[in-house]
């Protein structure tokens, strides 16, 4: 049995106390969170955990074993610092931390004091995001050519975040776990509609060597909400909306033909090809409940971390690089590869 | 009675002829094309207009009073102008010109002969777009915060024009007519995915004055149509989805609210305003039908020109430099405003 | 503080427990079931709730004022009516019970208790049905000329009832509650696929004094949800679709207008109109949390409650009466007025 | 070159001569019409088209093998009738007739005069109903359980016939022929909603031997356009909803299977089954080009009428029926097999 000690009981942490309170091998001891409404709130609903604002009772327990962390960006990095300290794995909400450095030194101590480092990049795992990596990983695509999501609403206003660390985080860890390679350099442009406030409108370009463009249309004041990728490849194209209540993956039968003719060999004959649809069915299980039962998974039997800090990593630098290029209107910034590490 | 003499008749020529065949005041004469199978086509529906490979004998003819250009871009400026000197008044398909430069003439040829010059910017005409220029116009939408569009499909792909070129002309078209300001820079990124092969994937991001800014998403290798477009004003939000059989506009009551809080200056209050959608009835009558009666219009009772050689300027000047940021991954390019002369 | 007994924590029972225990005012004391598994599962989620396989111990508990009922309909009557006997408060599920017999003997009793008698018609509490109800009661659609409603999916087999007591009971409680009118009989055809069980796929018309007609069409058998209802209103129509994620309810001005021409009196002109199309905000509050706080407020402020038994009765009347018809292929079913007591 | 005269040029005839009009081997040589300004329109459109007044003009011109007939309903018989005894191949538009004893009065005379007699049934036509008709007949959906059709929409009122003639002529004609087993009796409700006119709503149940029952709901007075068909096998189930831009048909791997237990055996189990959807891609001709180059065909090579007099009279045969149950309440109306001949 893996006790559970969740920190941040806003908006997210409830979700993570529901779905690791009904996994099996799991028992949620404390909640902690420093405001006294979503304290009572928590004790309503689950009269047995103890809820409570000190972080460092909950380091300090011997029936915790791990730490959800669901509070404000910033505070990642420190929340899970100590709780590594404290020889506690660790699960953290996306994005893993504010800054590369942050994510780095999590890495390195997770790895010294041989815990759990997983971070939650819930998207990973939905039964969509998962048939679409099995597409891509048995070729059934081809080579892919482009990703192109958006997703957009009128969103909660973050006011210590922009929001490509809002929202195209989410779009950063699908790809980076369905696309083979990474991406070199992005470029990013966007707004800020509300004085002295981070950018709530972006568009963001990833380069990849070879052939593949990704694009991320992120925006919190659209008066819809918008979910919808497309992806590109050489044999099939797939449309993955998640606004659609059923068939949310759906495979695609078309594309192009090159051929040169026989006549004319400087001249490139383009045919089109279109063909069937198919939308293959689904596991409709919530995602965070595959993921909480991956993390006991990762703790007691030792499996890889499918998301892992590595992967947390890599998006917090595209992330960093993606702010500075909005700054500075689309200007191409490289990632660094050395600090990616992939 | 207004004779019409239409060159090229392949994709979008039929089109016109059969729209100009309905309008009152307009005959259509003669139909040129240099492919004996096209004009075979156009001697079976219309046996009593002439269809010819002699563009000269359209020029020549007393009783064709304006010329309409359905052939491919590069040759739009040469059309274009042969007819103007010839005095016909000139109808071109989009986009204007190759070139600023062929653009600029052809304005300064139409003044001097004082003939009517008008751009095929079909999307102006229909229901759905008048209608938006007229909440925007009204104010309905309040301050336009952003123009966002994406306007994908598995699309012809063009040999001598990028997707640009292509598609995202539509988008500026509408843009150049329902909003006021006009942008001062463009950064535009893109892929070909054909060997020596214009892009057939892009995005656009343009730069405005104030608190706008616009994006365009446009691909030829997109499994699905997609034709939809979101602008965000600060009373109102408006989704264009053109693939929509009805209700095309929907018109958001949605948005936020900013306030100072009292006791701390310093801390700005987002609230967020969800209200009513409402779908105004629109127009439907065919766009190009309501395009060639204004053409018409314009020739017989001198009325000003909607889509006039100016807007089709503009147009290419930003397609121009939209091409020139793609070779460059995205590095902008400020709009020349001297050329664009609005 | 209204102390909860709930019996039954199958399928809908979990439902009514995670709302019950979230009203201030009230407080789930004990959940009843036979299968211990389910009583497991109550404990884990609630581990201060007390699971018991003990009806009569709920009846016997002081500190429970009113039971809930979500146990299969033919148990409802003897459900109830034990609970209504030891002068408890009931909410019993939809419908209301297996007869009319039944439902009539409740509501005797109830008032001869003094209790409160509550039936879980859900859809009524929804801001989209009590927003309908606004429109028609405000006369913003005019003359209901007809309710029209499919509700299909591939749905959970039932034994005991057939598909009409299953899912045409939500219809039927919503045109309860928002028609003025009631129907005078009813005529319904059908069909089971499956030997020896009950009709899976049913279509029911209603007939109404006056200009009115309704129809429902229910299946179990259908490949995908359908939950789509047109009210055709003289001045206006609605379309409820309650599978959309918003804009459910979307108010159309169109309709016809008739006018005797002056030349001939007997030949009627119908004109078209055809107008905006609004969608306007609704509540979206979950209904059964609505639903809870609407039976305490019943039973401590003693206000009329919304769906009471006479309501219940009503429909059960309508489905005894559709389920005879559907036996003999359509053959009008007259409704029993006496019995219906509206 | 078969020689083509059309008698309507309202509504629908635009669209029989336009398609005439572009097949090889087909010309339309004249237009008859009794109002003026229909054969102007005629006129400008097809200037060497003969249009006329005069009907007996076409059916004496020995340059004319062919009457396309699209005129109101009560008029089919007469001038199909006189069409075939001037020895023409006569293309009815539906519904064939107004009565079955005109129906069959055409068969007759058709089969004396070894002349083509076919009714134009366009949605059979169709790439999307001749696709069902192969899945169908193929046995990919199994044994079909049922057919549900919703046709509805703000439509023109008929002053001569009701909705049934109008709209569910459509759904009738699809399904004779995608469908094996035909009909029995029928059951009609429905209202209409202006005094002194033909019903304007109708729901048809039709039952069929063994386990099939089919269902049509038609509507003038619908808010939206909806063109929705259900079509339950026991393998698989198909959609088909002709207001989709694409993928109109989809086909669904979902169903139920039935199981006995082994203890108890007279338990029945039934399982859900839901599998991968697929759409296959249609043939996109227009069916009116299709429908009258297999019209042609049948003159030029005797090939099989697909939509012969005999379906046209089974339907008409069910068309009067129903209108018979809609005068009766839902009375069911048994179909007279002998006259249905099929």
């Amino acid at each position: 049995m893996i006790g559970i000690g969740v920190v941040g009981y806003g908006y997210w942490g409830p979700n993570l106390v529901r779905n690791f309170n009904e996994v099996p091998d799991a028992r949620v001891r404390k909640v902690c969170d420093l405001r006294s409404d979503r304290l009572a709130l928590a004790r309503q609903r689950y009269p047995t955990v103890e809820a409570t604002t000190d972080y460092r009772g909950l380091l300090d327990d011997p029936a915790i074993d791990a730490i959800v962390i669901a509070t404000p960006v910033s505070t990642h990095g420190e929340f899970a610092l100590q709780a590594l300290q404290a020889g506690k794995h660790v699960l953290v909400e996306k994005p893993m931390t504010a800054t590369s450095d942050e994510a780095v030194r999590l890495i390195d101590e997770a790895e010294r004091r041989r815990c759990v480092l997983m971070v939650d990049h819930t998207f990973v795992y939905t039964g969509a995001v998962r048939r679409i990596q099995e597409l891509i990983a048995s070729n059934a695509l081809g080579q892919i050519n482009y990703y192109d999501s958006v997703r957009v609403n009128l969103g909660l206003f973050q006011h210590d975040i922009n929001v490509v660390w809002d929202l195209a985080v989410h779009d950063l860890a699908i790809m980076d776990y369905v696309l083979g390679p990474k991406p070199y350099a992005v470029a990013a442009t966007g707004m800020s509609h509300v004085p002295g406030q981070p950018a709530n409108i972006a568009y963001l370009t990833l380069f990849f060597e070879a052939n593949l463009i990704a694009h991320i249309n992120v925006n919190w004041l659209a008066p819809v909400k918008v979910r919808r990728t497309l992806i590109g490849g050489s044999r099939r194209m797939v449309v993955y909306d998640d606004v659609e209540p059923s068939e949310k993956v759906k495979v695609y039968d078309k594309g192009i033909q090159l051929a040169n003719t026989a006549e004319n060999l400087y001249k490139l004959l383009i045919s089109y090809r279109t063909g069937d649809m198919w939308a293959p069915q689904l596991d409709m299980t919530e995602a965070l409940k595959t993921e909480a039962q991956h993390f006991i998974r990762c703790i007691e039997d030792r499996v890889p971390v499918i998301t892992d800090g590595e992967a947390g990593l890599r998006i917090v630098g595209i992330l960093e690089a993606a702010t500075q290029s909005l700054a500075e209107r689309g200007r191409l910034v490289e990632l660094d590869r050395a600090q990616v590490r992939s």
